[in-house]
Order: structure tokens, then sequence, then C-alpha cells
């Protein structure tokens, strides 16, 4: 099971040459902080919705060299003796604070903070990005696919274009979180419970001596879950008539009205109209007709506006890559270390460019509600040690712009990032796939509508508490003369 | 390691629907032939690169169902106890033949043929095709960034945005088959002897007291790798003066010269001329600039048209996700099935979308070469017992518009489909990495400039066969009105 698999050799080199340099350094020893955060919503989108959680808990509980990945960096050379030695007894002893997977998240705020030594820290940068990139993606773009088929239910059936056998997978399993009802790929279902099904390819309908042969063999096998593929050879001329014999012949004498057409090429729109006269002019009101063939929000959006007669949709290769923006791009930056005492550093990267200046310190993130109409207002980044008074006013700051400022009162405050794990213990109860799938429905629910349009979506507040700004603009006057 | 995971379940759900199905008819034993193809290259270029055909070696033998799986299927329903059965020892007994590994390969010909019996060729679909078409995809991308870096090295830097574990690793192997130098993934490098290295990233700087400390105790660490990532604070005010210092202090006085600093922001073209001047001022000639932040072709030929004094790239995201085209289409489709006497009966599936018909028949390719020029003249489909002489003129004839005819000699021809299985027997010696890269470099080599080009690439000829033409043709016009 690939809950099971160790991907600790799945790191950058750097990850290993900076490990084996703080090793022989002081900072060896030194607890650091580090946040995993992204910079911009794929397809300029309002929100993106967090996922991958639980495979960063399997990483982490799972993290240690074998003694052939040893064998194989002593090999590599640069490592010194001892480094080598150390790695054998490797493991995560520091603290992990997440944001639930299926919460909505934004720029610039922090998903994962991980406080822990130098070195472990650093170690997990690569994995940690990867899983939580991939999966934060696919499960935002599916529920941009979910909302624009306005209540029919869409399947994830991507596998065969996904980039790779994990992005497949976990590829479904992010699209279930989002709403996606199931997905064609058996292995999520067999290792994450995302519902699978699927009928027939053409092939299926190519091997019989002719289509309505192929029809009426489904029909009889499976007379539950017949879903017949109409468009190997004509959809309105061959597919939906012979579909329609072998539905009243296979199931009707059986009492079964519940069935089912697929159309995957040619004109959804024009031919799930016709397709649907035919049906309901032959009795088969309960057919349901499901549309495939390089589906995306904006084709399903389109088909629906123009009346399109479909009841659900398969939804491939534009879902299982996000093939219209398929980089989620959070990064891994450190926020702070402790000194010998145990105080706490803020630190700060600045850049040439103005967007990869990082939030510095140890940080928490509040989401504000408001108390009437249940809504977001504004995400909140304090100092750790700060509290927001959901019984008082309090003012919101546009971080870029700090004179635009607002009073906001009558609001609830939440804290987004739990506690996962304390001192290399795992500390949180994992929800189950469908406890997830929940708490995504209820988060894009407690968005108001401006947030969720497709198109120049309103901008979320995330702001920055004052003390958190002065923080930020002392460490930029200390650092540009670095 | 990778290679002994056994992917049998990942699989889309209707091929064991169909298996199911097959199990219970005469179809279960029919012998059938299906063809993997693409049907259009990725960024529009003129040509792909073939890749992932060890995987699919792996998966092949690797091949079976386990107590756990089968126990899973029958909690799902639907399947007959026999055919559950019957998985218990479920093996690949069949055929395969494919194009090699580095192969150039184009739209519509076949780049793996099966032929199994129904129930096996079927059930391979999914994986077959994820497999081919994400190595395919990150290889004919990889090259395309290769290219355009005109010798300068470049190595794949992007598992942390990469769409999962599968798609960094395979992805970094796909990308070293296309010409990469290097990945930054360790367990690339350890699974699949693709070379990994890096250096530092801004943390590494960020947790010394200083940016020159940074730079000096790395140097000291690793004087013989020492790349120094400048642009933490300020590249030229800070960073570069830094490194140089650093350089002078701890590499010289040890007669090293070899060297290198990283820029991974700002304006690249301007900040390498700059920090050239800066190092060769301070005698540091032999000091490399090593670029990145979001790279791809395009920007990288940019650069250099711009005078960029970049000596080698790394590039990230672009690249592990195919960024501009993430998508690489290849399809699995039923070419022909035997009938109880063993003749081959060619099928076809027709579709309302003209680009969806398929080539019928068990086929060959064939890819001629002008034996002045050695460069690729066309590939050419033909029947499985046609044999194209080369030491005779042949008619090359444009599939679409059958009156355009090209008559060529002094041609060498070659077959293209390799035998991998027979009977279920490996008969395929598998090529090292190294080797599979020689053959990429060889197979783009034997194109045309035109076909390479980024931008409205000539079109590469794929012609079918007279014989294979008429075929089509008949099988067209008998089931038209099916």
């Amino acid at each position: 099971m690939n809950n099971q698999t160790n991907f600790t050799m799945l790191c950058d080199f750097y990850e290993l040459s900076m490990a084996n340099g703080y090793f022989q350094t002081p900072l060896r020893n030194r607890i650091t902080y580090f946040d995993a955060f992204f910079r911009s919503i794929p397809d300029k989108g309002g929100f993106a919705i967090a996922a991958g959680l639980e495979q960063v808990i399997d990483y982490i509980k799972n993290l240690h060299f074998t003694e052939e990945d040893i064998e194989y960096l002593r090999s590599k050379g640069g490592f010194v003796e001892e480094f080598l030695d150390y790695l054998r007894n490797f493991r995560f002893t520091g603290d992990i604070w997440a944001v639930p997977e299926g919460t909505t998240i934004f720029p610039r705020e922090p998903i994962m903070t991980v406080r822990a030594p130098a070195i472990q820290a650093q170690f997990i940068e690569t994995y940690i990005l990867l899983v939580l990139n991939h999966q934060s993606l696919i499960a935002t773009k599916s529920n941009r696919i979910v909302r624009a088929a306005a209540g029919r239910p869409v399947a994830e059936f991507g596998s065969r274009r996904a980039q790779g056998a994990d992005a497949a997978i976990l590829g479904a399993r992010a699209s279930y979180i989002a709403g996606c009802v199931g997905t064609a790929c058996v292995q999520a279902d067999r290792d994450y419970h995302v519902p699978a099904t699927g009928t027939m390819a053409h092939s299926w309908v190519q091997m019989f001596p002719d289509e309505y042969t192929a029809f009426e063999t489904y029909c009889k096998l499976y007379p539950n879950n017949a879903t017949l593929l109409v468009d190997t050879y004509n959809v309105l001329r061959s597919g939906v008539p012979n579909a329609i014999k072998a539905i009243q012949t296979v199931l009707w004498p059986q009492g079964i009205r519940k069935c089912g057409i697929r159309i995957d090429s040619g004109d959804l729109t024009y031919l799930s109209k016709e397709a649907r006269k035919m049906l309901d002019d032959a009795g088969l009101t309960e057919c349901k007709i499901v549309a495939s063939n390089s589906l995306d929000e904006y084709i399903i959006r389109g088909l629906l506006l123009e009346g399109a007669r479909l009841d659900s949709f398969g939804v491939g290769e534009r879902l299982i890559t996000s093939k219209s923006d398929p980089v989620f791009g959070s990064v891994y930056k450190l926020a702070a270390i402790e000194d010998e005492a145990g105080n706490i550093i803020p630190k700060i990267k600045v850049s040439e460019n103005v967007e990869k200046i990082t939030v510095p310190h140890f940080k928490k993130v509040y989401r504000l509600y408001d108390r009437d109409t249940k809504k977001a207002i504004a995400d909140v980044l304090t100092v750790h040690d700060e509290v927001i008074d959901d019984s008082k006013e309090y003012e919101l700051i546009d971080p870029s712009f700090t004179w635009k400022r607002k009073k906001v009162s009558n609001f609830s405050a939440e804290e987004l990032l739990k506690p996962i794990f304390k001192g290399g213990e795992l500390v949180y109860e994992l929800p189950s796939i469908d406890e997830i799938r929940e708490n995504c429905i209820k988060h894009v629910g407690l968005l108001w509508d401006e947030i969720k349009r497709f198109e120049n979506p309103q901008n979320y507040f995330v702001d920055l508490s004052e003390r958190l700004l002065d923080i930020r603009a002392e460490l930029l006057e200390t650092n540009k003369n670095q």
C-alpha cells in the first residue's frame, strides 16, 4: 500500500548538502521555524483548497534512512562519516501545525508551520511541498469543475493522462475531497476509499459483431449498472437506437428503468438534446446522459448555458493535470530561529522580486467570520503569542498599503493552524476522507460568492497584525544593506 | 524500490467491468491487437520523444492480483466468483512491440502494439498509457528546453512542484533521457542513476549571522562544489561581493578556481552581466553563473539572445509539469481481432470527431532515411506482413489527401517497433539510461532543423501504405451505416 512507502530519499540533494553542513557547525541543533505557503491561486481563482496533509503525516511517521540509502550516500562522496552515522537514527522530533485538509486557503498565509532542529526542518522541505502542492492543485481545480456542473455529479476519469502513478491515485483522492462523486481509478478506491466506477470502452463495442450485440450483452451482464457508450460509430443513427433497443429488450422485462448512455465525442449540446428526445420518445425518461471528452469548468458551464441535456460528467485530463494551470507554487521558507537561550529570532528573505519577500516570525493564522452572515471576512497573520479577542473590535490593516484600515466587530475568530505533531509524536486525529470532503463543502460555503467567481474574483483579505507589520518593516530595514 | 511496486490495481474500473464481461462470453480467449498512439504534439512542436517503456516492462512483469485485491473486488460486487478465481493466476501471456525509449515519435503511429487475449490486452490499458504519457511528455518538453540552452547544461530542479512522487522521480528520469545533465532529486539518482546535485537554499544563508559567514562556511565544507546562492538579500550589493570574498579567502589558498554562483530572482540578463563583470574584475574568470527561477525554453532563448552571461540553468516547475502543455494524449485502441481460425480481422473506431478515427489492423511502422543526408524522410504504417524494400523506389501517399503522392528512392528503411514480450516472456534487452540518452541524441539529430523549430515546425510525414489505405477506406464504408 502507498501508505507504507518510505519516501525519505525523495528529497532535493541540497537538503542533504545543507544537513551535512549544519551537522558540522554549531547550527546543528538550532531550533528553526519554517512556513509552507503559496503565492498565487491557480487559474486566477479567488481561493484554493488545502489537501495532502494525510500524506505528509505518513511521510513524517515513516521517515528513516535504510542502510542501502546510507551506502548510496557514501558512494556519492562529500558526506562526513559522522553525519552518515547520525542518519541511521534520524527521525523527526519536532512540531508541526497545519491547516486541515479541505479548508479554503489564500496566498501568503502559512498552510503548514514546522518547528524543529535545523537539519530536520530543512530536510523535509521537498516532500512536504510536493505533496501539498499536488493535492491542493487538484482539489482547487476539481472544486471549480464541480461548481460549474451546478449540482450534477462529476466523476474523475483521468488516470491515463495523469503525471505518474501518484498523480492518478492521489489526484483522485484530492478530486473527491473537493466534491467529485467518484473516480475511475481502482487503486484510489482500494487505498483511499474514493468510490470507483466504470462500464465500457469503445473497444467493448468493437469486439462484438455489431453494436447492438455489444449493448445487449452488457445489459445482460450488468443490468443494474448499464451505461452504454454510444459514439463508437454514429451517436444518433446507431448508438442511441441500439441502446434504446437493448434497454427495452433486456432491462425492461426485469423492471429496471435506471440506466444511462455516455457520449464521448461530437457536439455534446446538440447530441444530448437529440438523444434526450429519442430516449424520451421511447419511454426511457429515467435514462441518464453522461458526457465526457476533454471537459473542464468552462466547457461544462458553456454546455449547461446552451441547454445541453446532460445529467453528469466524466472529467479526465484537464482535471487530473489541472491543465490550464498545472503548478501550485507553494514554497517553504525559514521564518525564525531560536537562539541558545530559546528566544525566537524572526528571519526574512528579501529578494529582488517583491512578491518573493517573506513574512517573518513564528505565526498564527486567524480567520474572522461575520456573526450574522457566517461568511469569512478576512484572515489575519499574527505573532505566535498574539490573541485576537473576538469579543472586541479589531482593526484590519492592508499589508501593502498600511494606511488602508478597517475596523470590524461582531465577528468570531478561528485559528486555522492545528497541532499535528508535538515532539515528533502525532497529536492529530486523522479525519476520514468523507469528513474531509464535508469540511471542504463547509469551508467553500463560508466564502462570499464574489470570491468564488471564475473570472476576476474579489480579493480575499489576508492581513498582518500591526505587531507583525512592525517586525517585518524593521527586518526589511536591517537587511536591505546586508 | 519503485521497480518492485505492483501497480496491478492502478487500472480504470471499466477494465475490470469489461474483463468480467468478456470472461462470461466466448470472447474470453479471443486474441486482440491494441495500439498505443498519440494524436498531437505538446506545445505544437514538430516531434515528441518516446519514454517510459522500462516502467511498462516492470509493470507487465509484476502484474498479479493479491488475495487482498481479490477480496476488495468481491466487496465491490458485480464480479462473478469464477472471474475472481481466474484473477488469482492472472498473468500477461501475450506479445508486445514498442518503440525504444529516446526515439522520436509522431502523431497517429503506434508507439506500442499489444497482441493478447482480450481480457489481458484490455486490462493493461490504463497503466501503459499513464506511464508512456507522463514520461514522453516530460522528455519532449525537456528536450525543447535543452535545445534552447544551446549547449549549456540544464539540470532538472522541479521535484517540489511535480504532480506527486512518481512525477518527481520518473520525471527526472525522462528529463535526463532527453538531454538534461542531472537532477536535484536524490531518489532519481538512487533508483535510476540520474546524477543528482545541489548546494544550498536561501535558508542556509539566513541561518548564519550574515551572508558572508554563510558563504565562507559553505566554501570550507564543500571547497570542490561551492555554488553560492547570491540573491537572499541583494545580488549586486551583497551577494556577489560576499561570494567573491569567500571564494578568494577559502578556495584560492587551496588552489581551487572552479566554483559558481546562482541567481534565482530579479532580471537575470542584467544581473548576470553585472555579476560577470564583478567576478572577472576580481579575477574569478572560472566562476560559473547558474540561473534559475521559473525558466522554460522561451525564457532561456530570450536570455541568451539578450546576451545574458549564464553558463547553466536549473529548470523546475515548467519542465517537471510541462506547464505550457501538461497532457500527452496517447490513447489505446483496438486495431484488430483474430477469429477462431486465427485470421486477423481489422477493426476501426469511427467517431463524430474525424481526428478520433483510428488506423485499423495489426501494423508495422517503418522510418525511411535519406542515404545521402542520413535524415529521416517519413514514417510509413503498413500492414504487419508488408515489407518496404529499400533497394527499390517507394511511393509515399498522404493519408488525408491520397492524390498527394511522392516517389522516394536512395533511402534506407528501419522498423521502429521492436519485440518486447513474446508469449509473456521478456525478449528485450533493457538499455542503460545512458544508452537511452544516447539514442535520444541520435534520433533528434536525424531530424531536419525545420522539424525542430519551436514555432510552426514543418510537418513530418506519417503515411499509410496503399494497402492499409484501402483497408481503412473499406472499413469506413462498412461501418458508416452500422
